[in-house]
């Protein structure tokens, strides 16, 4: 049986993820009335940076189903330093020592790596600024409850939409539920541009302005943008030069300020939303629940802790039969009634030349052994290809084929005639021709002894 | 229903510790058979500073009792350090994580802030120097098990009683059980006079001169002092002008130098007392046991181990089943028989001013989010008053009234008309000014929009 | 019933580890199928320097048995910061809160410290460069599972053979099993000549030239020795000058070079050897396996990973039935069918003078408190003995009676007629003379108080 992992939410079919919710809703009505569940097995905390609360929140999910937890805290200090490669580790400890991997990594597409080399589950607790995807079934889990749905609400995200990825997670995967977006930066903190793109392409989000005026004090000094699917489920709102106009809001998502990873490390974010009893009085937010991934700063006022629309603190509470959920499917010990499987994304490795990868803290970089480059396919004419770990796009000026020895534009047609296997990514001649390649206008190279094309290598999700 | 934690010894009445005492001795004669008590309950270990022995000691018990533990050993360096407040902490470890939660933390009060917070029972394990009640009990329960009961018996306090506020809260124990106490201190580490004077004020102990000749050599260099409840139970001592004759002991409890603690950082402890053979020898002590709260240095030495008298190490062992009796009460898996509770002591918020606490490492100075001041009043006339959490008492010059927006100094007899929950403490005409108060001859001042005074907090323990 | 613990190898009979193999082997059928075997027991891991991979080992071995687990991972900067001997914190972590320990310790000896002082089994987890034995006990598993035995089979030690001890236990244990062993230095790293000499001297075993052309790669730079027992199982080898023909080798175990040991801090690694496809392509590994301690780093190519004949994960996957097994004996939770013990090794105590270890980082060495030098008596003339901690042997030149209080020539007859209890060691004359020490030439010295030589100290193993 094929082993699945949880490295991102969309290694989960929707339906999945609703049967995730309803099974999360059964724990949650009796935490310590399935401890049979798991019993017997083991999971392992793997964290190479600290997360106490992700942590915590993980290792009392498998103690509720009645399994036992190893607990590696502190893992950078430790094992890795004595030049352990992640691979290595991953296949240690699945090898008899846990039944299930709880990973924690500062590298993007570290789980993606965990999960090619592990023989038992992994899920993904953070890695690096990309996914944290229980954290977002989480979030979604708590407006299901709170709302009954998620398609077609109205969702708030305020505050540091630029630099705090697990929010762009979070919008990726509204988007992906149906529902509608109202984006209210702090000045500054808008949403990159290549969220929106992608909102865009994959999921069909057409981003309108919207006019934010009934929101209030939180949306006053913001240029607030509506993000909607092609085909709204709820909305009949009347559009003018402002945009169109926030009546409702369903849920308000704040957000700390990403100091650590500001350019002038957060001095100028004096102009901060802050969430207080002024902010929650406007009438659009009469009925809004206010959610907040946590540890908050000064971003959610203490005076609005008790009014009952602040769930922050439920939203924590939901983690762990959320998470009791997803160690029990993932372990097998409950099964999912659907047979639906998000389909295989094909993995390929790059079998020459620099590693394509342009962020320096994916694993693909940061890992000195046990890591090829790979890559996932996105678009043919012109070829553009994704990280296969941090899933950030390529940068590639030339592509060669590792049959014909030959490199070509970007941009050129010869390019969608190689096979995805035989591609190899230079960033200018210099390199493509040290690799041994050969520009299309000259004669025929001997055959050489270099190593063609890598095999394509095992992805998760695989097909049930 | 209330839940019920243990932040101060004063939580629990007599008659409970002695319920909980019997309890740990059931549990102590079969540490493994009572694995069922607490099955399916998970505890939670925050500690923010490092203390590996009382960690252990309550997650052993907690194992011994069938029940699961998270652990987070370092929570200062974790998350702590990404700003989050302990009220946060503990509101989301006790929504789901955990079912009891064990606290250490450096700063005095932290156990009482937690538990103000917490949905579950909060157990002190240890705040700054302040108490540390699982230890006293286990200290209790030794004396109880080996003497048979602890009025009336004869404990001789040896070596720093200046520094180490566990003492200090084991001579309240003592003296609230109705023990005589024999303080032998080193030079220049006597027992501070805000001890004795509570000692006396709370459970009338008067302090006596004694004539410690026949401890020999551990009383030598030593100003030994006796105190005893107004009602000694077994004394029919000769009192002369050497002073009460300390004839045949109980118990001698060892403390190391806190030198950490220790103003010139421990340089002058060379006269410290040293509990060897010879000490041992003094007829005093035939039938004395030697107790110690460990870690010890060279305060007592190895060729002493072997003794029978010495029970320090079964002292620590003991630990486990108090702690055991000690959750298995607080989670609610073994009902006490009493239903008499500690009365609540109430608290009250300081509405206005700065903190009055002057305690610098008080939770309530330490924490930055989510700490109001808050104070319990002591005596009206003159109106003294104790922090809420640390119990050091409130330092101030003027008192003013939140209602009728006037000050008054503080031996002022009109601040006994000043209802608890209006009082604001100031230390100098200025500040009191500064909020926005009067003096009482001057003009009444327009009402104002400051809010008056904070309702009244709930504070641990509440009649069950 | 006496404590058994497993502080060396030494201290299993072959008769009893060939019975953990078979237990072993049944836990590995079925990993989860043993959980009721130590129900209500609890292990702690007293870990004074970071081990990530052991640590989980062990405790994933005892939650496999159904136990629980106290974790204390950086026991260095806790409770050991306080001051505190490691012998008071096996005794108080005895008492009660546990029921098996594994220790974990930067110098050598310490589990033999522990284990004296220590109410419940031992369990030496790696102490300092000196034994590791259940990774020794899990390699020579590994042999027996994919050998079918251990006599008469042959294994390349390849590699750093001078830093790595664990390599030395392996040595002394395979030669004690009775297995040719065929030593394959990297240049610079040969066996050194004291263990050879213990490999002759307790195991019989002599160590011959070897050609080791028909081992390719892997040998090309290595001045091969053979090492055999006196009496070599399968061996019909023609003996030319080149030495024993290496033929057909059963295991190459590779290991790391201990680069932290080296003197030069490893930068003159270069020649060091490497396992891939090329090396690994010799015909006389055909059916060799491929065993590695991990973790690796360069030393073996990712290239061979899945290799059949790699096992080294395989390798530690066995660490944890192999484990059980280990606590499921100590703890008495499986009884072992042989009654046969180890003879008890009597340690005696060093009563006066210096330590005479020569190791700096030996136990009797690092702790301050509570740890008295002990030694055994190797052989009486000349007078060898070893430190009972490290085993390392002692230097001296001078041997002293503490009831004749005169010293005598380290080869003088006179020592033999010295008991044990009584001998202390000098290492030149004005040390005795410093202790109250006489020459046999001068006259008798009037009777002292210095204490007679101290009592025989409790070794571990017992007989049973």
């Amino acid at each position: 049986m094929t082993v699945r992992h949880l490295v991102s939410i969309d290694d989960l079919t929707l339906v999945e993820i609703r049967e995730i919710f309803a099974m999360a809703d059964r724990f949650s009505t009796d935490l310590r009335g399935h401890a049979e569940l798991c019993r017997g097995m083991i999971s392992a905390s793997l964290f190479y940076e600290p997360s106490t609360r992700t942590r915590l929140s993980f290792e009392s999910a498998m103690l509720r189903l009645g399994g036992g937890v190893l607990t590696a805290a502190d893992m950078r200090s430790t094992s890795a330093s004595k030049g352990e490669s992640l691979a290595d580790t991953v296949r240690v400890v699945s090898g008899g020592y846990s039944d299930v991997i709880v990973l924690r990594h500062p590298s993007e597409g570290a789980a993606r790596l965990a999960a090619m080399y592990s023989s038992v589950p992994v899920i993904n607790a953070g890695a690096g600024s990309h996914e944290h995807p229980t954290q977002t079934l989480c979030d979604l889990y708590n407006l299901w409850v709170e709302r009954g749905r998620i398609e077609g609400i109205e969702v708030v995200l305020a505050g540091d939409l630029r630099y705090s990825r697990t929010i762009h997670s979070f919008a990726y995967a509204l988007a992906r539920f149906g529902a509608n977006v109202i984006c209210v930066p702090a000045p500054g903190f808008e949403l990159p541009d290549y969220v929106v793109q992608r909102l865009r392409e994959e999921f069909g989000v057409e981003p309108q302005r919207a006019d934010a005026s009934r929101l209030g004090d939180i949306a006053a000094r913001s240029d607030a943008v509506y993000l909607t699917p092609h085909k709204p489920h709820q909305l009949s709102l009347f559009t003018d030069a402002r945009g169109l106009t926030v009546e409702r809001v369903d849920a308000v998502y704040m957000t700390r300020p990403q100091t650590e990873r500001h350019p002038d490390g957060g001095s100028g974010i004096s102009d901060y939303v802050r969430l207080g009893k002024d902010q929650l009085a406007a009438e659009s937010l009469r009925d809004a629940v206010v959610m907040h991934p946590l540890p908050r700063r000064d971003e959610i006022s203490a005076e609005i802790d008790d009014d009952p629309r602040s769930i922050y603190f439920k939203q924590a509470a939901r983690g762990v039969p959320i998470r009791m959920a997803i160690l029990a499917v993932l372990t097998g010990a409950v099964r999912l009634e659907t047979q639906a499987r998000v389909p295989e994304v094909r993995l390929h490795r790059t079998p020459l030349g620099d590693n394509p990868c342009p962020n320096p803290t994916c694993i693909s970089r940061t890992e000195a052994r046990h890591v090829h480059p790979a890559y996932k396919i996105a678009a043919r004419a012109p070829l553009r290809a994704h990280c296969g770990y941090c899933s950030q796009e390529l940068r590639f000026a030339l592509v060669g084929c590792t049959t014909s020895r030959r490199f070509h534009p970007r941009d050129s047609s010869e390019t969608r005639k190689i096979r995805p296997d035989h591609l190899s990514f230079f960033s200018d001649e210099r390199s493509a021709l040290g690799a041994g390649f050969l520009p299309v206008d000259r004669p025929n190279p001997a055959p050489t002894s270099v190593e063609a094309g890598g095999a394509p290598i095992r992805a998760v999700p695989e097909p049930g």
